[in-house]
């Protein structure tokens, strides 16, 4: 009979968000400034609907938090993001598979009616990362970080999830994990994390890194079916 | 074509979590103790996954805040509550028609290693309904409420929810509403709510109320099918 699991533990260098420790740091961070992009974010989060769904979770997370809206019904009379209406850029066949790659989760957002820039962790610097950080801490955009947990001392190899907040002074930052059934929300260090994201993705061959995602300004609508042609396509 | 929706207004008496107002009684109440319980519901609050499964979706982040293993597998190696694994005490297909009532609720959760206190509307008090917003607040319990959206302002008319938090001094309870794809979670009146568990359901004939729930401290271990038998028959 197969192994199963009823959560995973955190490594030690990680701070679960419920823990005496983590709601130390939330206050901290609260109070300043560092979670302004936090309560948007909260009334979205979720879990990964599928196990490989981890791009396409935090995805809807983020759709959801900037209220896009997405032109298409979800079921009864809402529209709504979830991941298996994100079936677009790649089969969702394929990613119940596999898992989506940084490029086909920017692919996604754009196609939803997002604004997208995508940061190579091998061609940032830290100090890059940190003004990210910054930048999910104010709300203005929402961050997801595309990282190797293995070299987060976690379980599993590549995996996506949106930062909820920066506690500056401490430099860590809160990792919202889409993972919910294995790891709950946890504060990292923030150098730490810009390590894991400085990996290589071996399907792609190219590095891993973080996602700004913004709302699209423009009239971005998608089309009926729900999809666009991705850029690189056109 | 039938009307959809992107999101309803909540009642002018409502106070969005996100909204300037709401993120000030945020910190004020997280100030105040008010918001102990708060970071495990945060951590699993999800949305129904179908539009009359308010009463599962609110147990599915109720069993998974409180850290209560299935017993069984939801996908992959992964053990973890979701509202299509709590097919017992009425049959899912109509779950998914008709919702559930407050005894069906308190069946499945008890089913599922909790153990619940019943509290109907028309039998309770004020006072009664204050401590256990005390109790919520606290982390002791989580509190689900079962209430009356009309009687609140809202459009539609039965629904569940948990309560994430309780600001005493302004007497305002946090509902942390599971039809994310309808209204954001928010701040009201606890007189005004407990006038909407005080409503009668039609399909019961019984006034709706809250539930408290907690993981069972015995081994209350689900059988392999993940059901029991309600205790009403035994």
């Amino acid at each position: 009979m197969r192994e199963t699991f009823h959560r995973r533990a955190l490594p030690t260098d990680a701070i679960a968000f419920s823990s005496p420790e983590g709601r130390g740091l939330f206050s901290e961070a609260l109070a300043s400034a560092g979670l302004n992009g936090y309560f948007p974010l909260a009334e979205q989060f979720h879990t990964q609907s599928e196990p490989a769904f981890c791009g396409l979770g935090s995805l809807v997370v983020t759709l959801n938090a900037l209220s896009i809206d997405p032109g298409r019904s979800w079921k009864g009379p809402w529209r709504w993001f979830a991941e298996e209406m994100l079936d677009c850029c790649a089969p969702l066949a394929d990613i119940r598979e596999r898992g989506v790659d940084v490029e086909e989760f920017a692919c996604l957002a754009r196609c939803n009616g997002a604004d997208v820039e995508v940061r190579r962790g091998d061609v940032s610097n830290l100090e890059a990362w940190r003004a990210a950080l910054a930048m999910a801490a104010s709300g203005e955009a929402v961050v997801v970080a595309s990282y190797d947990r293995a070299a987060m001392g976690q379980t599993g190899s590549g995996h996506f999830s949106p930062i909820g907040g920066y506690h500056a002074r401490k430099d860590l930052a809160l990792i919202l994990d889409v993972a919910r059934f294995k790891y709950p929300p946890h504060w990292v260090s923030a150098e730490r994390l810009w390590q894991a994201m400085a990996c290589v993705d071996p399907t792609t061959g190219l590095a891993r890194g973080w996602i700004v995602v913004r709302r699209s300004a423009g009239a971005r609508i998608t089309d009926p079916g729900g999809c666009c042609v991705p850029e690189g396509a056109i």
